[in-house]
């Protein structure tokens, strides 16, 4: 063990930090100003102008993994740019990244492009990748991952209801999907679509993911849902229809019934991209909250001398410091042994990362008055994007599940009725692949 | 003690229940579609027919306290109509009122008007209410409430830099306000202004209110403040500039320096009804979440019947009713001690109800997943909304911070260097009077 | 409603406080003294001499029940001496003698012969309520009540396993309890046990009550258990095995099959009791912590004028108003509409008061340094206590799942799976009735 | 960064943790049958019998720094035996011994002869060392640290009242200690005792640390003070009385008025040992829980699929993983960058270590029913000891201002007229050296 960042972790990272501080920091009036114009729903030609300059540094599709790192299966005769950051180096840079909403956009690096260029790139035919894969990563369009459905609990995936009915050379598919972030945004271009080829399989067998490009006959967005009263345009998340969707059989992705495993394979390193950028979002959170207590005074002191907010102040660095290392452990164990094995952590750090935030999120509000609920210091947006990230790729009650079962089976009793049962394979140990539905509101 | 509703409280508890449930309840709709389209900063005409008939059923102005209750002085010559509802029998009223966001200007009886009122009626000349007070108590005008500002600590009210200058016959207004509620409205037509008439004047005699035509040249709305991305239109919350704003001598309330004392009689009332609406937005969102619990099912049974479920629903109904008996005594204490006597448990209730009810809010966010985030259930706009009520009126470390202060009162040490301050007067019981700024976020 | 105490509340109220500032506060060193000296499950002295003066002065037996109060079977031809308070009455006055540990006892008003009291006097035949009821009503004797066992979850009342055998004109009764509370006091004559006289029947027919003098063969004192440390002799926690009791028929309560009646009908106000006496510890506690506070400095002030302790402060008086309120409205409930009625209020305050009042001496212990884990405040030891009232009577856990599943009876869905299972009677509304077992730790 | 433990890590850590499960943990009945019976402040024979084993296997004195780590002035004309573990190396090391109470004296790493031995090594004098340092180090003597005061806020070191005042060739103690930790047992020869020498000198100038054998004249133990009811014999936390105790002026440490010097060197890897050894503790409380869990039934299933117990156990599960990780970084920092660079990772694991394990425990009580308050199952007793750890070194609002206090002069306003304050030096960077006398509870 050794908590120094090695330098190869400090230089990827400076990198970034540096990037954001020189280019990404001062654009972001501007930003503003061209999103508050006009049409929400278009592409913000700053953002546009940043990817250009960060392709050109060659910091870039950074959450791309080395292609041959013992736990991924990688096409070699596929060509990709990238300088193949382990999941613990990328996680620094994706905190940094996390500081700013739109930063992750500027390296290419955000979701749901980042977890969808992980399925083209693992589970995609040669062909699915020349067309969808490589304009992702070359920023020239962007994707989106509809799973989530309206009407039943989304928390457990074997509730899915759309349909992929295979028809001649074509699958059929009908389904009512919402929180399909991003599908807001003209580039998007393609979206994996869940669902079920056969429904009398079982919880496992019965998912498939299907590739579907967002302009064909029988997509019709219903309409975009707010995050509390923000819109998130133009990336936004979109309630839409499918209706008899056609889709050449091609599309299909790895083949019926893979898309659960599809699924399981996609989450890790999202999971750690996300947390990381949240602590990212703490940080700056505290940030704020420490330079506003300084700059008032209330009943004849510096607010900040109040030990209540001394309290607070405390919490908080405490609590994105173990954040934060949990996060980066996660990470490395991706690295060293492999998602499977870091099931555990990966579903700690998903519950973990986004309850931390909130609190910090919201004592900043609090420091700042009637500021902090408004859009002027960004508190109020920040907090309602992070509060979607305790349901989004499944709320904390299933992952809590997840963690306390794989937790009781370390600790199984010498006697009792349970313990026996445990014995026979129907204990905790046995149903810890629970998988929820989701990519809501993954917006950044 | 006695727990049971009288006859009395239950008639007029009953009498708004009835009335919403069979006017306003069905109308949520209509509002929804009206308020959307077209200019968000406009009436809303089923507000409008909804008010008459309330006021034709006699179920109007019902917070006006009785003309003689020993602890409010009443202008006898001043007609008013009213029930004369004592503040217990009145805060079960605006429970049931917070139920619907819109429901309590329908009775007449939504904030800041409420707390103007009563302003306009202990201090008022006869003069000022017959210009001001009838219309607004007839429902034809609304009024703001303009005290807190950007650029000072709201949390205390000696930070107010707005000032007052008397010129001839006329008072000159110059000042920055912000979370002006209410300012938004078309039919808003004065404010109550604080300011300082006397900058060298010690901490209670710098302060006036003085009475502010809307449309009088000098006020300048800057912009209106979003909660949570929420406008609150056509209410809304606005940032103002006053720039040598002219009003005639006669507008000043009370007299010069008399501010303090006027916004001490203000909030005690006004604090009671936004907590007992509190109360009303609480049982909204623990019965959306009972049911939506229900509903659904995952991992093989009914979300309900998940012991992390049980153990949110039962701490949600502990703690409503707590507070609802809280703010109920408070009231109660109100109609038999006075404000002033009550002072403690105002500013208890002022902290518990909206902390209480953001705790239930989010539980039932994260009970109707992805649909709670958005406008579906209206659970973030209650959120956004509760939230600011931490902060409006002074935020909770204020209170808490005049809680703490009458409690140590009560238990004076027997020794010890503190206790010789106490007893030469420096002690805690010396400060508890102190005022916060801020009507911000007093939408309903 | 009416939150003013009536003259009849205050004048009980009164009596009590008064007789404890004038005899038990002054007793409590002495009470200590001879408490501490030689064998410690002995007999105090100053306890039976206030005892005496309690009963000389008519404060005495204050919990047993108006005759006729509309809810309870009396037996008219049993003279019982008594004012006849209501529970609300009694409830004020419990709170007063929660203030100090063995006030309650003075007044012979302390658990479990409070509880065990009004079994025999609800449930007992004229000869029982002569033999056992005279002379615990006189405070000649003491009892306990046995149901807690080892070796299941007594969360669930249906799991016991003592059993009760009828053999001719006896009885003969087999099992292991523990927890037994007050069984290490010398004075403690008769036991009302709980166990199983049919283990085929049904989970609310399987269960008997039988009264068995503490001194029968057979009955084996295992040892006592400590609660963190404390012995809480001479009361005590004890593990008794009974191994072959024999008593006579007529020792049974009620009938066979009935000991789930018993059990219901004996909880209500008995946690009544418990809650007001725990909001007495609160009190205490909250006097302690603003004392000590005002006593000290540090870093250049006196400690209460550090922020953070406003903030605990203030959260302490509030939580104490608003459970003392929700008991008392429990116990005017039970007073109205009788201990069913009030179910759910009963087991609401059954699972706030102890948690709050933790908190608090938590907060308090804090505020003491080194001397609030001693000895030498009584805060340790009250924290001791009043853990083991959140397992006691039943675990929060229970009494959260009854509380939820009435409460979700009150707000069925439209439509759904469940909804149609909780039509069908299969709902929650089914099943909130569960029981748990469990008179551990009910020293005082 | 690197998150999995090297090969030298991991070689000190099995070798503990296998020492601990072949003969420590076995030896636990033996340890309570001696313990129970007879005096309880006596030395316990199975102690020492595991002390030589552990000596003569080469597990001892662990704690003890490597004689040249860039940090450390090490005397190197001093012989010491040990491996020379880094805190880091050692960190894992104290996780194991905390599972099991008095682990940690079998390797002669336990409290507070660590920090004495720490405090020897480093300020004493060649002589002072060979007559203490050496029988300490070889586990012949025992030592206590004199700190803590009955009278003044411990929380603020410069409150102490202790004098010593220089008598020709001696230094004459007069003062008043309690939480004198250790001082119980027959084995403790030596104390350091903290006292000033120059009551007019600054904060920093007037203490002073002397050394002073246990049985000199004038050193009268007037009790013992428990910890909730237990007195954690034969080790015990003493009430002392210093009367005019006489020790040769060679007995100072480092010399007059550098106290405050030695305290802060003292406090960095003592608390690190806490924390650690509360890890394991928290471990323990969480397999006890998860056992317990899977072993009973209640309302038809086992307890651990009632999913309020999943949300607790997940919590467990992240809470220790944080902490643990915070903690080894904070020993890395201070083995790379020494104590005084650590020092706000050292505050925060102090605040957060005691804390987390607190939570834990609690949550296993009430897994446990009654049996978690009594002995059975050394929760109640863990929990007790833990408490104490918010206590002694500081209350964790002392640490908590430190922690803030570094963490607002990161963050330094660009204006406002606090900002100026802290860039005259007046800031928070300006004042965080506080330091908090205590050495209470720190029985292990």
């Amino acid at each position: 063990m050794d908590f120094e960042p090695t330098e190869r972790q400090q230089y990827w990272r400076d990198r970034v930090k540096n990037f954001i501080d020189a280019h990404v920091r001062p654009a972001v009036p501007t930003y503003k100003a061209q999103d508050a114009e006009g049409d929400r729903w278009k592409v913000i030609p700053v953002v546009e102008e940043l990817k250009a300059k960060a392709k050109a540094d060659g910091i870039w599709n950074l959450f791309m993994p080395p292609r041959n790192d013992g736990h991924h299966h990688v096409d070699e005769s596929y060509e990709f740019e990238g300088p193949g950051l382990t999941n613990l180096e990328y996680a620094l840079c994706a905190e940094e990244m996390g500081r700013i909403g739109f930063a992750s956009e500027v390296f290419n690096c955000s979701a749901p492009d980042t977890g969808n260029m992980e399925v083209f790139h693992r589970y995609g035919t040669r062909e699915q990748k020349d067309q969808w894969l490589t304009p992702i990563m070359n920023g020239e369009i962007r994707s989106a991952f509809l799973m989530t459905e309206p009407f039943t609990a989304s928390s457990d995936a074997t509730n899915i209801e759309c349909r992929i009915d295979r028809d001649g050379d074509e699958y059929v598919i009908n389904g009512r999907k919402w929180w399909s972030s991003g599908l807001g945004d003209p580039r998007c271009k393609v979206a994996i679509v869940m669902g079920k080829t056969d429904f009398s399989a079982g919880r496992h067998a019965a998912q498939s993911m299907i590739l579907m490009p967002t302009d064909a006959e029988g997509v019709n967005v219903i309409r975009h849902l707010p995050v509390f009263g923000y819109d998130d345009a133009p990336h936004g998340h979109m309630e839409v229809e499918l209706k008899d969707v056609r889709v050449p059989v091609t599309n299909m992705l790895l083949g019926e019934g893979r898309g659960f495993e599809i699924a399981q394979g996609r989450l890790g390193p999202g999971r750690i991209h996300h947390c990381m950028r949240t602590i990212g979002v703490a940080e700056e959170a505290l940030h704020k909250m420490c330079k506003r207590l300084q700059e008032r005074e209330a009943f004849g002191k510096p607010i900040y001398k109040h030990s209540v907010w001394e309290e607070r102040v405390a919490r908080a660095r405490i609590d994105i410091d173990m954040t934060r290392l949990l996060c980066l452990k996660a990470a490395d164990m991706m690295d060293k042994v492999g998602n499977k094995a870091a099931k555990q952590e990966i579903a700690m750090i998903k519950v973990q990362a986004p309850n931390m935030a909130l609190r910090i999120i919201d004592d900043a509000i609090q420091a700042h008055g009637g500021g902090g609920v408004s859009d002027d210091y960004g508190l109020a947006n920040a907090y309602a994007h992070q509060r979607t990230l305790r349901l989004a790729d499944g709320p904390d009650e299933v992952h809590a599940r997840s963690i306390a079962r794989m937790e009781f089976a370390k600790h199984l009793p010498e006697k009792g009725p349970s313990a026996n049962a445990l014995r026979d394979g129907k204990g905790p140990q046995a149903d810890n692949d629970s998988l929820s539905s989701g990519d809501m509101g993954v917006a950044r």
